[in-house]
């Protein structure tokens, strides 16, 4: 089945705001068998609206528009959607009470404006929001039955509303007779054509019930195998029967069977086994303990970290030997392992990771172009560490960098 | 004048990328007097591309079209073109040369795939890539004049070629008898209702040929003065009057007059000062060591820092009193004041930052309810200190300190 979006908001077309519920839309119906044929984003303009509407039902069966809708603004793209549909403004009270729900959670008081947004056209089937005041509306059209639903334009709600109520919907009003399994495998230490493969027999003998799909990130790939079937529990068998097989192929190269970031990962084996972490970065600048920090719960297990950008902070905080740094350069194995156990000791952790490397667009030489990064992870007198050679920006160079120590330090607390 | 914009990708449409291109031209155009009237994103399927630029044509002068090119798949949106504005398919010598020189810089030699890239239709004009191997092709309607210049999807490649090429071309073709002057500035201490209030009769008075626009962003407001007049030199004068009268009114609210994120301001003021830089962060978690380590020159004057998550770090590597977390609690001005103060002796540099808060969504309390912040900036010794109460998820919240960490950091240094 194919579906449409339409995103709308004046802000979108300034670049105000960023655009992430298509992504998030894209990502999530291809279990269900759907696709999304075009995005189309519009300002808060009727005339547009209605155009963007007519050339998105010429090609799809389903119609998401996010945006457009709130207590400031609601008024174009309601009645936008009340012409397009038929029948006349109404006040619905549940709508009501929801909002009133929401305002009393948040000790707030309701005022007109928002007050507003429980009018809706009658044509209209509201689906209520349990995490916003903007209601969600339903609209089918009598000629062909093409459904139409409008949502907030706001990310958290539209995402955990398409979840929860607006994808069961659809998939109430467009029955399938097949049953939906997915699964997903974190795989590192491949490039996606090496990993293309390396797994080329295992996925040229998959049934046609089943697909998989890469989705590489920077040092990780997402493999995720969606299997589609009349007989739900031979499905569900299946899917881990192969799940099981791949896992046996690629070995200590799968991080996860979970769809969680490297961060979450570790986070996760840490809290499982009692481990504590601490960082000690230079190249990286912070970002592998914010990207750990980022996560709820992170203060559970991280214990702290140093950024160490100057060498004077690598040897008094973290006892690097000055000669090593003076022998081997800042960017080189000795000074990384040293970092990563002064980190451990400083933090008092069990685990440390450490990064020195060339983050450019400066200070590259022959020997260390930029990109050149040393890397070391160590849980207790243990360590894994490599020099790693990264491309693309100095943002990007971080990004991998990071990526890789958090890589690293899973496969150590995983016995991988 | 009205442009659409065409983003063209398969992969855009199952939600593995996401576009950046579209948001960087709606922001970069309206200087120039032309706004994006819609966006469309389109799979790289000829059909649904040659329908988007149908529709494309029906609203607007001039169309940008972003990806679809590249060594593997350019064949669709090229094809698409040369049907759509006539020719036959061609080889353009001097793209073969472009392609060289830039594969030659990079060391690796041409292979097939991307030698295809100097082949384009006949009805083009290719603008060169500096920066990338994919030429940039402006075509125009014969009946109509409407122009569609066709842009690789690299982000870096097509922001840096729209800046130095394509606007510049975009203006000769279209010429207005109007000069543009436009001036930043990036001011803080005011929700935008507030600032708005407060320039109120200043923005009134404003002449019709200037235009103001908020571009608020977490802590800060980007406010762009824009001025379109025959006379360039007056509307230069007119521009730098108002900005002047502006920075008046606004006294120390007014961070910078160049358009830069708080990081880059700060970094650069520090830079010009001798200023060095640490931190010490609690719940932000590394970041605002990072937002400052991702811009180049960094390592200039950051030293270092400490991301203090655990009292134990606090206590032992910042020499923060045990006593203090004891009766203030760790989210308290005492502590945080401490933190700033062991940053500076730790990495022994001049300015520090620390932040210790309550970043959710657990850990809240009714004296210290999540997004509670303290946060204190400290140069030599001399403080700002403040206690300050976020909105928003938690990524929201670290997003939130670290701005204002840096904020108050930018007043420190630069005396305001």
């Amino acid at each position: 089945m194919k579906v449409s979006v339409i995103v709308i908001g004046d802000e979108l077309l300034i670049g105000q705001v960023t655009d992430t519920n298509s992504g998030w839309i894209a990502r999530h119906i291809s279990p269900y068998g759907w696709e999304v044929n075009d995005v189309q984003t519009v300002g808060d303009n009727a005339e547009e609206i209605r155009r963007a509407i007519d050339r998105a039902f010429e090609s799809s069966q389903v119609v998401l528009t996010t945006g457009g809708l709130g207590p400031t603004k609601d008024d174009i793209t309601k009645s936008v959607l009340r012409d397009y549909f038929g029948g006349e403004m109404v006040t619905d009270p549940s709508v009501t009470e929801n909002v009133n729900r929401i305002f009393a959670r948040r000790g707030i008081k309701m005022n007109p404006l928002t007050a507003a947004q429980a009018i809706v056209p009658s044509s209209c089937r509201v689906i209520q929001n349990r995490v916003g005041t903007a209601p969600i509306m339903w609209f089918e059209r009598e000629a062909d039955g093409k459904v139409l639903v409008s949502m907030p334009g706001v990310p958290f709600e539209t995402s955990t509303m398409m979840a929860e109520a607006v994808f069961p919907a659809l998939r109430e009003r467009f029955p399938s007779p097949l049953h939906i399994e997915h699964a997903v495998l974190m795989v590192t230490d491949y490039t996606e054509s090496g990993l293309a493969m390396k797994i080329a027999g295992w996925e040229e003998a998959l049934p046609e019930y089943m697909h998989l799909a890469y989705l590489p990130k920077p040092g990780l790939i997402r493999l995720r195998l969606d299997g589609r079937h009349e007989d739900a529990a031979f499905i569900k068998k299946e899917v881990e029967r192969e799940i099981a097989a791949l896992k046996d192929i690629l070995g200590p190269a799968v991080l996860s069977d979970e769809d969680l970031t490297p961060a979450e990962i570790l986070l996760k084996e840490c809290a499982a086994k009692g481990v504590t972490i601490s960082t000690a970065e230079s190249c990286t600048g912070g970002n592998i303990a914010h990207e750990l920090t980022l996560i709820p719960g992170a203060s559970e297990v991280v214990n702290g970290g140093v950024v160490s950008y100057s060498n004077e902070v690598k040897v008094n905080v973290l006892d690097v030997s000055a000669a090593d740094i003076e022998a081997h350069g800042a960017v080189s194995i000795p000074v990384v392992r040293q970092m990563a156990a002064g980190a451990q000791r400083v933090a008092s952790s069990r685990l440390a990771m450490a990064t020195s490397g060339i983050a450019g667009p400066g200070g590259g030489s022959e020997e260390k172009p930029v990109g050149t990064v040393c890397i070391c992870a160590r849980l207790d007198d243990r360590e894994l560490y490599e020099t790693a050679r990264f491309n693309g920006s100095r943002s990007r160079v971080i990004d991998s960098a990071t990526t890789r120590a958090l890589i690293l330090a899973v496969k150590l607390v995983k016995g991988l």
